[in-house]
C-alpha cells in the first residue's frame, strides 16, 4: 500500500508532500516528473499566477544515488508568490469554494480555508503521481490523460497519441476542433467567465486482478472514484461507459468474452480479449486486463472576473463574491491532475497486489503470478 | 469514525456485518430497517429470488433495552436460498462480473469469486446503512433516494414525496412515467434483456462542516464518491450538476451566496442562503448546509437470458456465458442501496465531526458548535 | 493486509467477528479452532462461567468445500449464558475496570461498558487468530504461547514442547514448579484475591523481513505491541530480553551475526546465525528470522469475592465493588489469547508482504521472494 | 484523528514530517519546540554528531499569523552533516540494526535501509509531538518525560519538577544518583561499550474517556504501546505497574474507588479519586482520569566502538561489524523522543474526542461534554 499527504497553501513558502511505502531500486526520471508539473502549469486559458511559478521538484528523501531506497519520499515545490503574510482576509465568500462553509465551520477566517482548499495544492499531487508514474514505466503500465470536452465542445479523439495531446494548446486529442476550444476560451475571458471541462484518462498495461471483489473499501473503482473526486472542482466520475451504461439494454453493456489460442506467453491478459470495453476495465471491483477508462467531470473555476452576487461577512450585507487572481479555464491542467492521481491509485493497487519492497520483488512477483495465473 | 466490514456469499447460510464506532443512547428502529430491506428486495423487474427470501435483521450485539451502548452492532441477515456446496462451477465466465478476472488473479473457481460479488451482498450494506438512518433521523438529517431515470427513460420528480415513490412500482416519483417503465421492463424480459438506470439521493439536515478540505482523503465529496462507486454495477457518481456542471460557463454553474437577515436562530446554514444548489451541498470537500445530492448510474444486469457470448474456461472453446438466475432489472433495489450506503458515509462523518459516543453528547456537541458558528 | 472486527457481549446471544483480507485455499482445520477455544476455557482457577459455555466456533462465511475463497470469514460463537437483557445495572464500578470511566464519558449505565469491555470478546479473537494459524502452518510458521510466571511464581521452560504444556493444569513449561502455582491459586480463591502472570509466545519459522524500518506504524514490533496491548487486563509488552536489555551493556544484548556455508536452500535466514536472540527476532521494525520472542503481563483480575472499596454511583456513599462472578486465575486463558493475537498480526504482516490473494500465490511469491534474497 | 508521516534520512539533507488533522487556532510555541529539539540532542554520552547538528524547526504550512489554521503542518528540519551521496556501503552489517535483514529483504545494500532506520529520524517525530504539546498545553494537558533507570542504575524521582530534571546531565529526577550515572557513561565509554535504560512520561490533565474500550484497535493502551515501542531502540512498555502488575495479588493491584463531595466543578475526575493508580491511568482501554505512565525499556545502542561479531557480506567471511559514529548512551535522549510521541498519542485521542477543527471547538465542546458528565 502507497500512502501520500499532502500540505502547504497556495501562497504559503513551499508545497510539500510525503509519498510512502513505495518501493526500493526505482530510478526517478526527474524530467519526467518536472514534465508533468510544467504540464500542470499549462494550456491555454490559464491566469497570470502560472508565469510566476516555475514548477520544479526537489526530492529531499528517499533516494541514494538515484534510485529509491524504500524510505517515504519527501518531496518540495517551491512557491515563488510566497507572500501568505501579506494576503487580506477577503470580504465576501466565493459561492462554488470552500469559503463559506470552511470559515464558519472551523472559526477561522476566510484566508485560512481558501489557502489550502486551492487548486494549487494539486501541484503537489501531480508530482506524487509522476513519482509513481516511473514505477508504472517500469512495468509495462502507462497512464496517458487528455482532454475529451470543453466548454461544451467536444472533442473526439482521433488517435491516442501523446505528440497530438502534447500539441495541442488544451490537451485534446483533436487539433480540427482545438480553434473552436479556444476561441471559447476567448470568449469566456472576455465576458469575465470561466469554463469546465470533461478529462479522460486511459490506463493500458494492467494486469488482471488489481482491488478487490471482496470489501467495499478495497475495490479498485471505488478507490479510483474518491481519488479523482478528490480533486478540486471535479463534479462527476464514470468508469467506461459510465451514465451511458444505465440508459442501454444490457445486451449492449455486457462485453463479450473471447479467447485467441495462439497468444503470447507474456500477454497480461492470457488470451482472453474483450471486442468491447464497455466496463472500462474493471469488473466487480478489479482490473481484468483491458484498458481502465475513467472520465471525470470539471466544473468551470467559481472565481471569476464577472463576480457572482455574495455577502459582506461582516455586515451580512450584499457584496460581489471577493475576486482572487484565477484563470478562465484550468481544464487542461485538470487533466494532468486527474492522471496523475489515477497514476497513484493504479501504482498503490499493484504495490498491494504483488511484493513492492523492490522493483526487482515486483517484477519477480508478477511474474510468478503471471505463470500461476497462466497454468490455472 | 463509523467501520463496517460485510461477509456472506450469495447463497451462504448468512449474511453478517458489523458497524462499529456506532454512538451509544440510539434507539434502533427494526421496522425502518427491515422496511428498508424490503424496499431493496422489491420493484418492478426482479426475479425469482426475492419471492424466495424475506430480509429481517437479526441485531446480534450493540444494545442493551432497545437502545444501542457504543459497542459494535453484529447484523445478521438469514439465506432461506441457502445451498452453496451444492452449486457447481460455472462453465463460462460472464463478462460484466468479477467472474473472469477473479478466478484467474485469485486462483479459484468461478464459484468462489461470484458467490461473494454478488449483489445479494448489498441487503447487508443496506441494514448497515438503515441502522445510521436511525442515528440520522435523531438529528434531523434525513437521507431520501429514488429512481430518475430507467432504461433511458427520464422520470422527473413532481414532488419530493416518500408517499409517492413508495406507491411507485419502479421508486420514482413521477407516477405518470411509470407505466411507460414498466412496459420498457416487460419488453427486455422478453427479449431476455435487461436494464439499468440513474438513481438520485438527497442529503437534507446536514451541518455545515462535515468532510475536510484539508486532506485528499478526507474530502465528503470524495468519501461519497466511493461509497457509491463500490456498490456492484455502479458506473457513475455525481454530485450536483455533475458533468452538467462541465458544460456550462462559471457564471451558470456558481452558487450565489444571500443572506436571510431574519432567520432561526437554530438555522443550520445560519442565515446563508442559495437560490440555486448546482454544487450538489459540498463545496470543497465540506458540506455547505444545502442538500447533498448524489447521482449514480446503474449499468443493466450482465446475467441475461440471452446469454452474451463467453468462452468455456476447461477447453477455451466458445461458449456461452453461464446464466444464473438474475433480475431484469434491479434500478429500484439500486435506489435503495445508495440511498442506505449514502447513509452510513454521512453518519460517519457526522461522527467524526461531533463527539458522537452517545447521542445526547452527539446533540450537546451539535449544539454547542453550533453557537460557536453563530457568534462567529 | 489482514482486518478483523469483533463484536459482541459478555452475556449476549453471540459473539461475532468477521476477518477480511483472507487468502483463497486455505482449508481450515476446525478442530484446532475448537481446541485453542477449548484451551481459553481451560486453565485451573477458572470460576463457574466456563462450565456453562463449550466455545464452538460456527462458521458462517468465506469457505467453499471446506477451503476459503478469499471472501470476508464471519465467525459465530453462541453464548449458552445470555441473560443480557436480564442483568441489573450494578451499583458500584469496579475498579481496574472500565465501569467507571465508560459509564461518565459515554452517558451509560455500567452495564452497557462492562459488558462489552469483558474477556469473554478475547473468545472471538481467539477464533480468529486460530483460523489465521492453519494459513501460518500451511506455511512452515508456528505460534506458541504459554506461562511463564503466575503469581510471582517463575516457571522456566524445561523444553519447548507442547505436550508438556497441553499437560500442564496452568499452562507452563516445568511440571515439577506446577503444584506451587496450582497451590497459590487455591490459597488466593480462599482469600478471595485473584493472580495475574506473564505469557510468553514464540513464532518460529518467520521469513525476514515482516513489518518495515521505513514508518512508524507499519513497525512488525510495534503492531505487535500494540495488539498484546489491546488484550483485556494486559499492562506490559516486551519483545526479547525487554526490560532486562535496558539493564545491560550494549556488548551483553547485541546479537552477534555469524554465517553457516553449508546451510540448506530453503533456509529461511540464508545461512545467517545468531548465537544469541536477545532482539527477539526484530530489527529495525523487521523480522530478522530469528524465533520472534513476545512476552506480556497480566495484571491479576480485579473482579475480586474480596471486594475492594468504590462508591454507589446513585448516591456516591462509599461501598462495596459490584461482584460479578468472575475467575480466581486466568493466567492460562491469557496465554492463549496472546498467542492467537500474535497469529493474526503475523499472518496480517505475512499477508502484505507476499502476494496474498491465494495460498497457492503465497507459496509462489515467498519462493520467488526467497530466491531472490539468496541471490542478492 | 491526527496522522504523521515523517521522511528523511539521517544524512540526507532534511527530515521531513507532515502532520495533519491539527485544530485551527493554535498559537504554536516555536521557543518550545525547539527546546524539545535541543533536549534531544543533549544528555551526557552523546557522540559528535550532535554537536555538528543545530536542529531548528522549520514549519512550511498550515500556519497563518502565527496561528495554526486547520491545514496539514509541513515542518523542516535540516541536515548540517548531509553527505548521503558520499558514503560508502558498509562491509559489515550491525547486529541489533536493521541492517542484515533490511539488506537482504528489500534487495538493496544496507545504506539504503540504516540510514532511514537512524534514530535520527526521531528528530521528526519529536517535533511532531512539541507541536502536538502546544495544543495540549492549551487545554491543561501536561506530558512530562524523564530518565527513571539508566545502565542499570536506578534514579527514582525526588520531585516531578521539570527544574530538577533540566538541570540532570542525564534527565533524571535524582540529583544524587547522577553522578554514578555519569561515571558509568565515562566507564562504558572506555569499555567501548554502549549503555540503556528505563524512560518514564506521565501525562497529567487528560480528561476521561480518551480511546475506547469496543474495539481492539482504538483502545488507549494499545495505542500508546503501538506509538513507544515504534521508537528506534525500544524493547518493551508498560502501563501503571506494568510487570510489576502480574507478580501481586489482584487485592494490590485494584485502585480503590473514592469519592470527594466537595470538588471544584471543572474537576476533571468529577470528584472521584483514586487513593493509588497502579493502572496508570487506563482503565478497559479508556484514561479515567488518574495520571497516564508509561514506562519503556531502551536497550543500549547496539553500534558500539568495540565492534561486535559479524559477516563480510561479500564473501561471508567473519568481519568485526562497521562501526558508524554513534553515542555511548542516548537514554536521556530517549526520553523525550517517548515523551513527545506520547504527546502525539494523547493529541490524537483527544481530537477525535472532541470537536477538534479549531481550539475554540475543542475548548467547547471539552466544557459541553464536562458538564454532561457531571450532571449524568
Amino acid at each position: 500500500m502507497l500512502r501520500y499527504f499532502t500540505a502547504g497553501e497556495s501562497h504559503g513558502p513551499s508545497l510539500t508532500a510525503i509519498l510512502e511505502g513505495f518501493p526500493a531500486g526505482v530510478r526517478l526520471d526527474v524530467e519526467l516528473i518536472n514534465y508533468e508539473l510544467k504540464r500542470r502549469q499549462g494550456g491555454y486559458g490559464r491566469g497570470k499566477r502560472q508565469t510566476l511559478e516555475t514548477d520544479l521538484i526537489h526530492l529531499e528523501s528517499g533516494l541514494y544515488h538515484g534510485q529509491t531506497t524504500g524510505a517515504p519520499i519527501a518531496l518540495r515545490l517551491i512557491n515563488n508568490d510566497a507572500k501568505l503574510e501579506r494576503l487580506k482576509e477577503p470580504i465576501a465568500p466565493r459561492g462554488g469554494h470552500v469559503d463559506l462553509a470552511g470559515a464558519i465551520s472551523r472559526q477561522t477566517g476566510i484566508r485560512q480555508v481558501l489557502e489550502r482548499s486551492s487548486a494549487r495544492e494539486t501541484a503537489a499531487r501531480v508530482a506524487v503521481g509522476a513519482v509513481c508514474r516511473c514505477l508504472l514505466n517500469a512495468v509495462g503500465i502507462d497512464v496517458f490523460g487528455y482532454v475529451r470536452e470543453l466548454g461544451g465542445i467536444e472533442a473526439p479523439p482521433i488517435a491516442w497519441d501523446r505528440a497530438i495531446r502534447d500539441a495541442s494548446p488544451v490537451y485534446t486529442l483533436n487539433p480540427e476542433i482545438d480553434p473552436s476550444i479556444v476561441a471559447a476560451i476567448d470568449k469566456a475571458r472576455q465576458a469575465g467567465d470561466t469554463l469546465g471541462g470533461v478529462l479522460e484518462t486511459i490506463v493500458t498495461g494492467c494486469p488482471i486482478g488489481l482491488g478487490s471483489h471482496a470489501q467495499h473499501d478495497r475495490k479498485l473503482d471505488a478507490r479510483l472514484a474518491a481519488a479523482v473526486m478528490s480533486i478540486q472542482a471535479i463534479k462527476g466520475v464514470e468508469i467506461g461507459l459510465g451514465f451511458e451504461a444505465a440508459r442501454r439494454p444490457g445486451s449492449q453493456v455486457m462485453d463479450p468474452i473471447e479467447y485467441q489460442h495462439d497468444h503470447d506467453p507474456n500477454d497480461r491478459r492470457f488470451g482472453f480479449r474483450r471486442p468491447t470495453n464497455h466496463a472500462g476495465g474493471i469488473e466487480g471491483g478489479l482490473s481484468n486486463g483491458e484498458p481502465i477508462l475513467i472520465r471525470a467531470a470539471k466544473k468551470p473555476i467559481s472565481t471569476m472576473a464577472k463576480r457572482g452576487p455574495s455577502v459582506n461577512l461582516a455586515d451580512k450585507s450584499p457584496h460581489p463574491a471577493t475576486y482572487e487572481r484565477s484563470d478562465v479555464c484550468a481544464v487542461p491542467a485538470a487533466s494532468v491532475i486527474v492522471e496523475n492521481v489515477v497514476a497513484f491509485e493504479i501504482a498503490s493497487a499493484l504495490c498491494e497486489r504483488y511484493v513492492a519492497t523492490s522493483l526487482e520483488a515486483l517484477h519477480a512477483s508478477m511474474q510468478v503470478i503471471h505463470d500461476l495465473s497462466r497454468r490455472h
